[in-house]
């Protein structure tokens, strides 16, 4: 039965427990798909084109972003980075669910140019203590580098409200509850349920 | 923590599972309160005022009704039946979710008087042939009453598409799972969490 898959956005500070969501998200639904990004970095040991990334020349990057085949697209450390649009548009068609792990920039670009595709999901911490805490590490990090961190989680807070869903991560299996419901009952949104108006016309003709 | 409630409204035609499916909601969620009607009919053996309804006259009904303190109301049978504002009101203020069993004219009234408060769902059954089943019953009733209960549902579930979430019913667990899953991720929604702005800005302050 034909069915529109759900982009799932999920973002946080780092320390607040995505990676350990996504990762239960992903086991109670392995049919969920992690968005597989372009890169102009070069591949590492064991990483595998098209899976681990894309790995693109700068050119070619530079062709995909002035073509508009880039959903979303950044530069860290020098490196570009993209959501390519092709491989995202396919696996919606075929009802596949996908997984993007990016940050308040990605989550606003995505919702540009996928619009109401996106469900939105934030992660918080429980307390600024608790993410102090997660941040200071294990004490071994100097001072300016917590504080970096601290300014990068206190920005990427801040930008909660454009998010649909906001999960406080102060209980891991709650909110690992949550993150999954979540997945789950967007899945059966009308909007998604393509099958639904020949469905419905069939059974009202067999009544 | 400030939580604004759901108001949960679930519909279906009769023999599509709706009673188990929220039986089996509410178990999941005991807290999750369902909203009691005005009636002008009589109680019947053992039924409680503000329990099972709140047993009203005429008189008072068409008050109610003319000073806008209704949701939604519809006649059955002679006897007019509605559902009060100021409880709701209340229940949603504390944080309360409410559970909203009316057929779609119900839910059309609902939307038109809370608006995006609301979190629609409609149970269709598995097929044509499943609903016949279950509607023509043990074979004892007249195959009049049967073909009035057909067209009934028949309405019922030409209206599916002014409902949010939609679940097909053909694996009683599944559908348990979804809609248990849909309430759970409802009270995840942004604009529900009115604690958040205070919540963030402390935790901003305080990193």
């Amino acid at each position: 039965m034909d069915r529109r898959g759900v982009m799932m956005v999920v973002s946080s500070p780092s320390g607040a427990g995505k990676t350990t969501l996504c990762d239960g998200l992903r086991k109670a639904h392995p049919d969920l798909i992690m968005s597989v990004s372009v890169t102009t970095r070069k591949a590492r040991t064991g990483e595998i084109h098209g899976e681990d990334y894309y790995f693109v020349s700068i050119d070619e990057f530079n062709k995909m972003q002035a073509d508009g085949e880039l959903l979303e697209y950044a530069s860290v450390f020098g490196n570009q980075y993209g959501t390519p649009k092709g491989p995202v548009a396919k696996l919606l068609e075929k009802g596949k669910d996908i997984l993007f792990d990016v940050d308040w920039q990605g989550a606003s670009q995505l919702s540009h140019t996928c619009g109401n595709e996106l469900c939105r999901v934030f992660i918080l911490p429980p307390s600024a203590k608790a993410l102090n805490e997660r941040l200071s590490g294990r004490g071994t990090d100097s001072l300016e580098v917590v504080a970096q961190r601290m300014s990068e989680a206190a920005r990427e807070i801040s930008h909660w409200p454009e998010y649909d869903y906001i999960i406080i991560n102060d209980d891991l299996e709650k909110a690992q509850e949550e993150i999954n419901a979540i997945l789950l009952a967007e899945r059966a949104k009308k909007q998604r349920m393509l099958f639904l108006r020949d469905f419905v016309d069939d059974m009202l003709q067999n009544l």
